[in-house]
């Protein structure tokens, strides 16, 4: 996707797809998983190398403080594909959005 | 969702999310994930009782048959939470589809 249309708000009628979006983002980076890996003793996902970098300051999880080292760390990779798959749909739907006329008039 | 929303078919403009869909589905029942476990040592989901139905039959992954017992299944929550908000948001989407005059006339 073009920086400019990643960066794009939400167009309004695409708004639900918002909470997705959120679901599918790094709770250390903000961005989108980048190579997702869960902690399985509470389930929370982080990119490999947020977490990691995390861990090598305090072995915690930075959400829910329970104990873990990288051994614990698993790949979830069904986030990496959502993350793909979602931003393609995105990118598709955002263009079909912006080649329809507006519903209601520019200010 | 009613169940005719539910089960009818993707409007074509938003055929782009089917793929999110596929991905949110068991390779078991092919419905949503309901409790999603994922097996740690192969990343691969199923629902809970999908698997441990599998598995109290067949010690492995029914996708690539790695070896897998019932304690090696830990919660993947992050997909039980995926598949509340995309169902949330595809039933918006749809009505917002169904209530908006059709692009090209009925047949
Ligand atoms: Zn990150
Ligand atoms: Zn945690
Ligand atoms: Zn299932
Ligand atoms: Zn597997």
């Amino acid at each position: 996707m073009s920086l400019a249309l990643a960066e794009s708000p939400w167009p309004e009628n695409l708004t639900p797809l918002k909470g997705v979006d959120n679901l599918l983002r790094c709770g250390i980076c903000f961005d989108y998983f980048n190579i997702a890996m869960i902690i399985p003793q509470c389930s929370h996902n982080y990119c490999s190398l947020c977490i990691r970098k995390f861990l090598s300051y305090k072995t915690q999880c930075p959400t829910c403080r329970v104990t873990v080292t990288e051994p614990d760390l698993k790949n979830n990779r069904i986030l990496d594909e959502l993350v793909k798959t979602f931003n393609s749909a995105r990118y598709q739907l955002f263009q079909a959005v912006l080649d329809s006329p507006p519903i209601s008039p520019p200010t």
